[in-house]
Order: structure tokens, then sequence, then C-alpha cells
């Protein structure tokens, strides 16, 4: 008997295989297919998408399933430069939750509503008997209006300069130690942010990335190897050149996983032309948080739909989509 | 300390007060407060809607919980005379949950979006550990074109005709016979199904009713005692024309409950004026499992906000917002 596993869930091979054997190929249409960060629909006007949040603990250091529900749901639609407009929100409580922990959550999701310029415009709470839900888990759906037509992880070109907008792996980092109780000398916490002003500023520029995406499940591996394979180009990283904090550092070896397999929840990549990379990694520097935000790599045509990360001692080996359990209940 | 309690959950009352108290009060904004089945945004053009489905069991007389997750959708666009377009289909799984279940879940969904001419534009997929989720929960949030404006709970008006599309209590009798193991004599299914091919008809035919609501949790009661609260107006009902069919009023008698309670998930009410209300009645008895559309009471304004109930021998009693637990995990 087939049964699902824990690793289906990762947002790397597994899960991709899931969502492609079963979901797609049974409710396939043209939007569908495109497996962007958000469709896009109404003759490409509007962007939707939506995410449930499993995450656990519910409260960690840089935020709560509150926060990160209106961050995780919002930063899908401003990867499409879409200006997150309307959210709709879903919540099944456990039996015995305590009350003033929800009122906590529903304050967190408020704020971070405020820092989107979006409201919740429609909602649904369910309470299922103790022990169907473990606590609180949160859905939201997006709707926002697309101000920049074309960024697509089909539309990443040769010659193109991959950007990330600050250091990587700090959520699934900061979960981790959460979960595990571990003590360390200098604290971990989430990233979990809301990226659509940093995106407005760049594009007010007038800039316009060829594709952007938030590294959430599956981290930053997953997001290249994506863009790789739909747009059929060859991106190539410095390892050196990836910033990763020490104390993710410190929590990767522990783990034993790469920082580029950590989730993040308020952290990006963008594919822009070369000559407006430095504009770009300027802006996002100015955002507070965002200071080692940098230039780690450029699109060839060397191996095609292939990551390949570059070591500082000049070799190369391909960085793969993750597989495996990863991290249960990352958000 | 204060907890939440599975009647939080249950469509009623204290449903009503955990939202409004708690949601509305920190998230308020024009739309939310209507309150209506969907939100109207976008200059008054899309309605979008969201529901978690948390159906125990998963597979039920009359349908299983991917059926459910579109109906709920798709049936509370079809509310505001909304047009199914765009659904996403958010599914949280248990850890060795099995694959063909799922994959019947998802083929239910299929079926279902056929009945509504709906397609899934997004989606998310989470797997959590054994015992962090029972099964499966599935949330779908809809995006409708709105095809008549102005329908509304706040609409109904007094000299108004009350219509019920079908005999009433079906969804939650059978939920609780599945649950509870009960053999019948006449088996009953759920009503379960998609109500936008009967609301397109009805429109088609040029009638615009004041008011639409499909009765689920809390059942007609809920919906009767809403529309007089948020109209301002008086419902009166005939208790005898309530058409409920006798295997759930036998079920109705073992749970000592009111069939007017119990949860629908294909059957709806409507306020429309009394020279509409005969072709009204025509229309939705042409739909199989639809004969026993009927009126079944007026609107005046004898008891401002109130719903009574008239019984065969004359007497009279409020109807009231249902209170309790209900049957926890009905949809």
């Amino acid at each position: 008997m087939k049964t699902i596993t824990l690793a289906q869930g990762n947002g790397g091979e597994e899960n991709r295989q899931l969502i492609s054997e079963l979901f797609f190929r049974h409710l396939k249409n043209d939007i569908l297919q495109k497996a962007e960060d958000a469709a896009v629909v109404e003759d490409g006007t509007l962007a939707m998408t939506t995410d449930s949040f499993t995450v656990s603990p519910i409260f960690f250091a840089g935020g709560d399933i509150g926060k990160l529900s209106v961050c995780g749901t919002c930063n899908d639609l401003a990867m499409m430069a879409a200006r997150p407009c309307y959210l709709t929100l879903s919540v099944v409580l456990e039996e015995g939750f305590e009350t003033r922990k929800l009122e906590k959550i529903v304050r967190s999701i408020k704020k971070e509503l405020l820092e989107n310029g979006a409201k919740v415009v429609a909602g649904d709470t369910k309470v299922v008997p103790k022990g169907s839900v473990d606590q609180i888990f949160i859905t939201t759906t997006g709707l926002g209006e697309v101000t920049v037509p074309g960024i697509s992880a089909s539309n990443v070109q040769k010659g193109d300069v991959i950007v990330v907008s600050r250091d990587i792996g700090r959520h699934g980092a900061a979960i981790f130690a959460a979960r595990e109780g571990i003590e360390l000398e200098s604290a971990i916490t989430s990233d979990c942010a809301s990226l659509w002003p940093m995106v407005e500023k760049v594009i007010e520029t007038g800039v316009v990335p060829h594709a952007m995406r938030d590294a959430t499940r599956g981290g930053v591996a997953a997001v290249l190897n994506e863009w790789a394979e739909a747009s059929g180009v060859c991106i190539e990283v410095d390892e050196g050149e990836i910033p990763v904090s020490e104390t993710v550092a410190g929590i990767c070896e522990l783990l034993g996983f790469e920082p580029t397999a950590l989730a993040n929840e308020g952290t990006f990549l963008l594919a822009v032309r070369p000559e407006e990379a430095e504009k770009v990694v300027e802006i996002l520097r100015s955002f507070p948080g965002n200071e080692a935000a940098v230039q780690i790599g450029e699109v060839t045509d060397s191996y095609l739909q292939k990551v390949i990360l570059r070591s500082a001692w000049g070799t190369k080996r391909f960085m793969d989509l993750p597989t495996g359990e990863l991290l249960p209940r990352i958000c």
C-alpha cells in the first residue's frame, strides 16, 4: 500500500513529483501548469495564490504562524510583481486552544497586513475535537494586482545575473533551534518578512526582473533548479558569494544540511539583466536586515536545466533539487 | 484560562461571537464587515470566498471531502450570483495517508469542478507528521464573476417570499449516521451538490433574488436568523411547509436536534418577490433531487430581527440561532 511520506511535503524533488503526478495530472489547465509562485488570471491583471501554514512551534524567534501566513501568501504575489490587495483567512483550531494565543496570532496578522497594504475580505473558522489537529493551522489565499507583466520562472535568460536579497537559511535554522531547544551563543531569528515593499521599490526604479521567487521550502537550491528547468538554461553560482550567517552555518553542521536547502520566509532571488544588478543590490541593501544582498551567479548555457555550484577552489558540482524529509512543519 | 470550544465552530451563536469579537474586531474593513457568503471586490465585478474542510469521515454517502471542498466554495460564490471561475486548493496531509485515497479525492475534485465550469489555478500541499492532523484537511478559495449585483443578506425586504431548494438536513444526518455506524432501513445520502447550475437557470429567467444563502453549518435556522438580523426584518416560516425526509426526521429524534439546525451542503434559501416565487420553485424542481423545493414563509415586520416558526396548530415561537456543540467536523 502506497502512503504519503513526509518527504512529499519537503518543497523538493518528492514534493514536485506528488504535485505533478497527482494534482497536475488530474486538474491540469493552462494556468495551473505554469507552476508560478502565483497564478495570473483575468487577462493578466490579477494574481492569485494560496498556502497552508502548519508551522511548529507556532511562535518562534522572528515571527509566529499569523505573521507567516500573511508574509507567505503576500510574498508569492510580490514575486509576480503583484501588489497584495485581498486576502482570505481560514483557520482550523484545536478544541482547547488558548484564546489569548489566538488573539496574539490575529494581532500579528493585522500588523503584517499593514506592511503589505492588504486586507482580509473573507474568512472561515473551524474548531475540531482535541487530537484532530495540532493547535492551529492557517490557510491564506491572496489576490493581487499585477504591476509588471511577464515575470516568470520560464523567463530567465542567458546573460542574466542572479541576485539574493539577504543571508540565507534563517527560517529553517530558527525553527530547528526552537524545536530542539538548542541554546545558541548568538540567537538566531527567522527572516520572516513581507517582500512587497522591496519589490515595489525595485519596480519603481524601472527595473523589470526576468524572474523573482522567494526561497521557501526547498530553499535557494529549489528555486534555482526550478528556474533552470523551466527556462532551459544553466545557472552558475559561486558558493563563496552566497551569504550565510555564522549561526546558520553552525546549525547546518549540526543538521547535516546545506544552507541552500534550508527554508527562508523573507528571502528572495532575482534574475535581472547584468546592467541592472548593481542598482537592484543597492535598493535591497537599503532595507534593514538585507545588508547582505549580493550577486551570487549568472545564467549561462553550459549545462542546460542544471544548476552549477562553483567552489572557492575552482571546482564545480551540480546543485540538485533537495530530497528527503528535510524539516517537516517548517511553514 | 479561556480556551476555544467546539461550540465556537458550530455555525451558530458561539461561532458568530468568536468571529465578531476576535477576527472582525482586529481585521475590520468595509468588505469583511458585510459578512456575506462571499466578499465582493474589484468594483463589484468579482466575488471571493474561502472555506476549510475537516469533515469526518472523509468518505460518506453522497460525497467525500474532495467533492465537498469544491461544492462548499463554489456554492458560496453562487449565492452571490457569481459564476465560479478560479479555485485554489490547499491540502494538508497526514504522513501515512493512503495515496489511493488521495487520488480518489482528487478525482472527485475534478468531477465537481466540471459541474461548476471552474478550474484550480493554484495549490499547496503540506505533509505533517502522523498525529498532527487527522488524515486530510482541504482549504479551497474561489474567485467568481458577479453576474447580478446587489444580492445580499441585508437586502431581504418586507413582502418577500422565502423559498427552500429541497428537503433539509441531509448532510448533517448522513455524516452523523456514517460516524455512529447507524444502520438505517432507508439509507440517507448527503445533499452535497453544486448549486451554480440552478442559480444560473434562475438568473437566466430574469429573476433577481434579494438574497440567497446555502444552509451549511447552523442549517436553515442560522440563515434565516442572519437575514432577519442583517436586513432588520421579521421572517415567518410555516413549520409544516419545511420539507424534511422521514429518515432525517428519524435521525433528528435520535440526536435531539431540530432539522432546521442540521447542516446541508447543497440546499439553499432564496428571498424573492412574491410574484417570482412560483417560477423559482418550478425551476428548482426541474433539477433532480430538488423535487421538494417549496415556499416556506414570508418576510414581515411583526418582530424585527426575529424568525418566527408557525406550527400547524396555529401557535408561534421564535426560531433562534442554533447554540451548543451541534456536530463537530460536519464540513
